[in-house]
């Protein structure tokens, strides 16, 4: 199967104005098919923009489903809107692929537009490539004008929220690598736990909806791709501001907790990456108006900790420190 | 180095609003260091997107110059943009690198940024990541509304061009390769017409003053970046026509000329890709029109025939068939 032949039977079809299925594609004026693609912003709104690449071998193990993989090059770019508290409309895709086998383009584009469509957006371009798996999706949405989340509009003072549970997806990873060699193992089987954290890693849910919801109430807000701890950081120092964190409100998931004891699950929920889990910041005067929008919203909040003035993140239990990784993802600093 | 020192120090100087040197960063209202960008598209244009990929050993060979590097993985995107008669505004990296090298960082990002302050252009966001070195540019422009350039709009009987002399970069890539082995070689000893077609490999010129000159007047444009005889065939086939091509009016370099034979230039010019140059069509009333708005380019345009109602592609010289390859690379169907 040759490039073109290739990009019309996989990616075609979910594409552009073309698949009133995808529910997606309004606005686009020229899709895939061009040597560029041309899209309409409502007057009134922002672009927003992000880019994000998935390497086989780093952001996920060799054999990974295909769907997985799929779904996961969307949705880590779906998260970075979220932070931003864009709404999605447009994604460009560049896949390079040691070889055109239809089996996993199959199940990697069904991944991909099984996503797309639940955000109602469109592939409208794209290029794929020859060489060791790896993608890059670039990912366009809009904002009502003015009203971007950014990670920097934190104040001492006010409260640091965070969604779902995170450091399942580090502890997934985890059970995803030490049950990798079992080759046609039955899914079945699997401890229900185990196969909820793996979930949390191989399918991430983007947490569009609430980003959404966030607008005019959240003062910062940060996607946690690199762990809770190092993301919670980064948004309290581009705030001017340090972040105490108490490790005793840290949610954790019932398969967390059935999986793994106490300590190990604060270093997961700390520590561990690949959430895509929104961190974020809310006034204290606006807590109420926080709690009567996420009614709307299926997806946990927590309060963790607040901003405050001295440059430390803080994080403590029962007043003492916890010690665990704040640094984060570093991809020319980790061994690997 | 980490990968947030490398972000800082080689990509944060040129990028967003930052640095008023590099030309670009109107419309940016967020650039780096946040998890999206946020810009500002002006009334009554609309957006146009495009991504591409450089992957090492496919697109450039191991080894080659990390100035040039940089320069392409932008330079293609551009074309793109050209190819639609956009201005382009922003763009996104993506770039996987082996190890953060400091030396290949600051080459790349020299050759990378000279090229974004030529256009006045700003990187607004990216992605850094370990792994097989490869890069994936996503470039954001923009054009009037409905005054996009399509490769659809062309007519039976309308004129084609082709800008520039097509053909020498692929003679450019062939001696690169050749000349590749001799390490520490003087460069001042090459050949200087080898030196000629080697940097139209080596650092292509998009178009994008020529593409902003044909709004309105060329009915429908490519980039040739597969070779002259397959994107024209792809421009003909896109507008429902077919189209002949007179090689004997094939533009050839004086450096081509001095370097290959009547045939191998011939071939080269057909059948080449890497030019980025623009193929076009204009319908015959307007080509006083476009003579006139050529006076303001400077660009070398060439008339090498029409488009046809026959869907094929006929390329002549004295009325006698020419044969070359008219398929175009093809990433999954060529050998290596």
């Amino acid at each position: 199967m040759g490039e073109f032949e290739l990009i019309e039977r996989y990616f075609r079809s979910g594409a552009g104005t073309r698949d009133a299925s995808a529910g997606g594609g309004s606005g686009v004026l020229l899709g895939i098919g061009d040597d560029a693609a041309v899209l309409e912003l409502p007057v009134d709104r922002q672009l927003v923009a992000a880019i994000d690449t998935l390497v086989e071998g780093r952001h996920f193990p060799a054999g990974c489903a295909p769907q997985s993989i799929g779904h996961r090059a969307l949705a880590v770019n779906l998260s970075d809107l979220a932070a931003m508290g864009a709404d999605p409309r447009w994604f460009l895709l560049a896949l390079t692929l040691p070889a055109a086998q239809a089996g996993f383009l199959e199940a990697f584009s069904e991944g991909l537009f099984a996503l797309a469509r639940e955000h109602a957006i469109a592939l409208v371009g794209g290029d794929t490539t020859a060489g060791p798996l790896a993608m890059s999706v670039q990912v366009l949405g809009s904002v009502p004008a003015g009203e971007a989340i950014t990670r920097s509009g934190g104040r001492a003072g006010d409260l640091l929220f965070v969604s779902g549970t995170p450091g399942d997806a580090a502890a997934g990873l985890r059970h995803l690598m030490q049950a990798q060699p079992v080759e046609g193992a039955d899914a079945d089987v699997l401890d229900p736990d185990l196969q909820h954290l793996m979930n949390r890693f191989l399918y991430p849910e983007p947490r569009v909806a609430l980003g959404r919801a966030l607008r005019g109430i959240a003062s910062a807000c940060i996607d946690v791709s690199d762990g809770l701890a190092a993301d919670a950081g980064r948004l309290a120092a581009a705030s001017g501001c340090g972040a105490s964190i108490d490790a005793a409100q840290l949610p954790l998931s019932p398969a967390m907790l059935a999986c793994h004891d106490a300590a190990a699950a604060t270093q997961f929920s700390l520590g561990g990456g690949d959430d895509y889990e929104l961190c974020f910041t809310v006034p204290p005067a606006k807590r109420a108006q926080l709690e009567a929008r996420l009614a709307n919203v299926k997806c946990r909040v927590t309060c963790i900790g607040r901003l405050v003035e001295k440059l430390s993140l803080q994080i403590t239990r029962d007043g003492k420190p916890v010690d665990c990784d704040t640094r984060g993802y570093d991809h020319f600093s980790s061994a690997g």
